[in-house]
């Protein structure tokens, strides 16, 4: 029986690069890391000889899954593979989105970082977020992120 | 500030055969739907005239983000997009992995309900999961989830 969540997961190019990202632009808290080289991991990702590297990140004082991340961080050391296509209307594109507390002042901030933005900040005019505010960006390696700031906030 | 996740999302290619998967198969449990039509869904995803299918998926009894969800899908109505390539070794490729209680029982009982494995499941001889089992698995868009049975449940 399903009992929680464990972690979403992106593969990326070069993993330092990407946990200086998610720690010091999104504000993410690492975890730790780990080097998957043993044969069971061939087995799991089914390639052969398989050389993971990986890291772990939580939101600082959000209670994660028993699993103590929510965010896994892999770079494919072998086999290293091309990017895929992640513009967003393709079927198997993945984004993650993230609550921020005042979205126009992390948009501020993240542009003077030269984080790239899809849009301006965009406001939300209809469902169960009516009011709030929200904006699509990239991360190192044109993985789709989002912030939304729900209404009240 | 960064303050919470606000969910991960999956774009698919058909909506309600994917709410079935999700939540007949995996488990999970529909929060909502919602058609993304106005003008600012274009802005914020950065195609004109987007029609967009979303939902919205939690576990039942486990604390989702203030958001209310953890899990988006959403299908591209307009404009449609072919598959992305969703090979794990792929930079900017996701895969989105579940805790389980018995993951041999769930592994006989979604095999028998067609779903498509990487290998057996997989006992995990390293790392803080030492002693748990694993699997690999794809949903009905080639997007890969994972099953985790951490050591001790």
């Amino acid at each position: 029986m399903l009992v929680n969540y464990f972690h979403f997961s992106f593969t990326v190019s070069n993993l330092e690069r990407s946990i200086d990202f998610y720690t010091n632009v999104i504000g993410m808290k690492l975890v730790g890391t780990q080097i998957h080289d043993q044969p069971y991991t061939s087995v799991q990702v089914a390639f052969p000889n398989a050389v993971l590297k990986a890291a772990r990140l939580t939101i600082d004082g959000i209670p994660a899954a028993r699993s103590g991340h929510l965010l896994e961080l892999i770079e494919y050391v072998n086999p290293r593979g091309e990017p895929t296509d992640t513009t967003t209307n393709r079927p198997g594109s993945a984004h993650m989105a993230f609550q921020v507390d005042d979205l126009l002042a992390a948009y501020k901030r993240m542009k003077a970082q030269g984080v790239r933005f899809k849009s301006e900040p965009v406001r939300i005019m209809a469902g169960p977020n009516e009011g709030g505010l929200t904006i699509y960006f990239l991360d190192p390696d044109d993985i789709t992120l989002e912030m939304v700031q729900p209404r009240g906030s």
